[in-house]
């Protein structure tokens, strides 16, 4: 079928953001040819403004003409609208604690991480970094097999990049140790099958220039580091 | 089919909960029996640590002895497990759709109404109300039809039970007029339409009792109301 300009894929993204990540990661599992209008978050463009008038944020999909806003909601319009190489179990309890686990991340870890960077407060960063160990314990917890998702890269997985790319990366720029083989054998030995699978190694963002600005960032929140 | 022990569905949940009500309507809808295990939330049942030890909150749905947590993720797993009286469309773009809103109402609506009760600063409590607006003019633009799903009770709609049945219940304890006919008509009778459902009749809380407690609840936070 020849593709028309209806049927194009297109998101509107910034490199670095673990929330636009997830899509591209999904999109490249699905095997999906997309065309990403990189966004500059300082001036909106008015196709971001236009598509996501409520949050104004990205991600963006649009898919024949449609926006979606919102990256859990875009990974389930994914899944439902390319069916090769499932993202979420067949089974409605599988799909349930999938979901339920994607929210977990989605709603406490990046943020509690995020906090270990951010917060100058030094009671409440050392309680940031006492949740994420919390939070980290828990995901240790969970994980039985190679991946969430079993033997492939799942929709917790995807989710999870947060956990196996930005950690990292904040435990460099501001000197943490978090994640640490000791602590998370089996979280640890995820993050490095997340890291050497090759949809993720093609698209996550280069590392270095991918540090120095996410360092940039860091630094402007938080004047004295 | 004879029932037997293990396909039976349980509800660990409270009377008066925005969230518990959801899967409560839900589970009316598609015509599904269950037993509710009512909680004190001050004295949380062993079972309920057991089944949602991360969260340690109600709801939770036990079904075939399988416990699932978060109400939104128990709403695509009741929508998954029993077929009729769809709560979400077919199409995956109008699927995107109702997840987004309903992701809308649970992350800014209740949280943001909520403050209006709850805030002693008064600058706070006043911005709270102007947010509330905000949150409801774009509810009030969203909607079409008789529902948010059309013109049967859908996902939007059952999540949107906070803002039919618990916001009025807020405004009348505090003595506040947010959603009036006035500035919000559609939503306004979109409030009548709701409540005026069969199903939505029959299982909600008595309005008497239910204010009472709701009131006791709301004073233990503001002490000076
Ligand atoms: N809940 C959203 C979060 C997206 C988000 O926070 N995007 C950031 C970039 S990492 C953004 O667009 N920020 C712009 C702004 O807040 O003005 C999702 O999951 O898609
Ligand atoms: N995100 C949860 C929220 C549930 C929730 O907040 N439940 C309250 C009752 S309304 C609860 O169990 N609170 C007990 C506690 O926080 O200890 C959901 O959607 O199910």
């Amino acid at each position: 079928m020849a593709e028309n300009e209806e049927e194009k894929v297109k998101l509107l993204g910034v490199v670095g953001s673990p929330f636009v990540y997830r899509v591209q990661l999904a999109l490249k599992l699905k095997g999906v040819q997309y065309e990403l209008l990189e966004e500059n978050l300082e001036h909106k463009s008015q196709l971001l403004l236009k598509y996501n008038p409520i949050h104004k944020k990205v991600p963006v999909l649009v898919h024949d003409e449609n926006p979606i806003t919102e990256s859990l909601v875009i990974l389930e319009y994914i899944e439902e609208t390319w069916k090769g190489n499932p993202i979420l179990p067949q089974e409605p309890y599988s799909r349930a604690l999938a979901r339920f686990w994607t929210k977990f991340i989605d709603e406490k870890c990046m943020s509690t991480i995020w906090k270990t960077a951010t917060t100058l407060d030094e009671k409440e960063r050392e309680k940031a970094i006492e949740e994420s160990h919390e939070v980290l314990q828990i995901l240790e917890n969970e994980l039985k097999d190679k991946f969430f998702g079993g033997e492939t890269l799942g929709l917790v997985d995807i989710v999870g990049t947060c956990v196996a790319f930005w950690l990292p990366a904040i435990e460099q720029i501001v000197g943490l140790e978090l994640l640490t083989s000791e602590k998370f054998p089996k979280l640890y030995n995820w993050t490095h099958q997340v890291l050497n699978h090759p949809f993720v190694k093609e698209t996550l963002p280069p590392r270095e220039p991918f540090l120095a600005a996410f360092k940039a960032r860091i630094q402007i929140l938080t004047p004295s580091k």
